[in-house]
């Protein structure tokens, strides 16, 4: 699980010291889901010195109150710190609280990464507190829009003339159907619907189906009688 | 999983759309290690629109083209408008992409949520997808400082005046080790040990134990001959 969080945010450096089920580990590769390549370069090391030894940045997560005087970050503090140290080799222990990580561990580190999750509720598997801070080391290199209208390939947005002619069709139909009935309501009930619809952002192929609606309507219509 | 995901992030209200495994679920509650308000208080429904009835904001959690014309935002920008939407009840609709949420359901948010994995590796599990969605919710309403140095409670930072005792004291010790045997650097290695130890932002314990290690090595030390 510790794997695929990983790979699902573009980390594939896995280092395990002495892992406790043993390695390789067939259990460990039916969970990674397919992200067999953090599994398959995945080094064994026998203490934690020598798995960090190239490394010149360490973090260690831990949500536990160590009884130690080290600086403790976010995990979205941590993922813009590591961004900006270039030309460092980084990494970050993780481990069980009670038989993972020890406080000798911790003392190897720079500084703390701790979740400040709900004060009533921390308990966090390895593999989740892998994925959050992971996301946040993934969210802090990417440039995603944060909001981004998603429109199939086969259509694109209505231009304006669509949607004029849009209004027109429905307008012409209203007026058949006396749904203007009172006549000095009609410009503010056109200007309402008009920005319904412009609200709704509509594909060049809604508006037709959007047509097709209104003209079903007029077919079944009995003309008006005034 | 998903109810400890939810916890750990503050959230409790668990809505479940035909179970696929049934319910009460004895596995999920083995799951939710803890999280026993959540499953306690989860409630079934028969379709989406039903569990879905009384919400006014709905977003639903895909990271598959759906083939829709819809907006479709970051976990972190959903994060923020629901925490703007003061007096909306809001919920999230999470499920597996191929047999869980199908495009009917999708139809009935409001917007998608996509999260922006590595793309050549997006394959999340469902817990995995609400701790995401779940984290940026509460990171988004909690004001933690992104970077704090913890100090156990037995202690405190040193004053400044401790500060200087110990850099007398340490270079009185240099000063007869014959570590400044070139006087005229003596400046500036002072300056570099001073920022250093300084750098170091010891609590006043810590410098107790710094003045230790000096006088340990003052009292071995052969009296320097000049």
């Amino acid at each position: 699980m510790t794997a695929r969080a990983m790979l699902n945010c573009g980390l594939t450096d896995l280092r395990l010291v002495r892992p406790r089920d043993g390695w390789p580990s067939d259990s460990a590769v039916a969970a990674s889901a397919g992200a067999a390549v953090v599994i398959d370069n995945a080094r064994v090391f026998a203490t934690t010195s020598d798995a960090i030894a190239d490394l010149t940045l360490v973090y260690a997560a831990t949500a536990r109150d160590r009884a130690m005087t080290k600086r403790v970050v976010t995990p979205g503090a941590a993922a813009r710190e590591l961004r900006a140290a270039v030309g460092h080799t980084c990494g970050i222990l993780f481990g069980g609280e009670a038989k993972g990580l020890n406080n000798d561990d911790i003392a190897l580190a720079d500084h703390i990464i701790t979740a400040p999750l709900n004060p009533g509720f921390t308990s966090l598997n390895l593999a989740q507190a892998v994925l959050i801070v992971a996301w946040e080391w993934h969210m802090a290199g990417i440039a995603t829009p944060e909001s981004d209208m998603r429109i199939p390939e086969d259509t694109r947005p209505a231009t304006k003339e669509e949607m004029l002619g849009l209004f027109e069709h429905l307008e012409g139909a209203l007026d058949q159907s006396g749904f203007f009935h009172v006549r000095e309501k009609r410009p503010i009930m056109v200007r309402n619907l008009r920005n319904l619809f412009q609200r709704a952002q509509p594909t060049e192929q809604e508006i037709r189906t959007l047509r097709g609606v209104i003209a079903s309507f007029l077919h079944r219509m009995t003309p008006k009688k005034d």
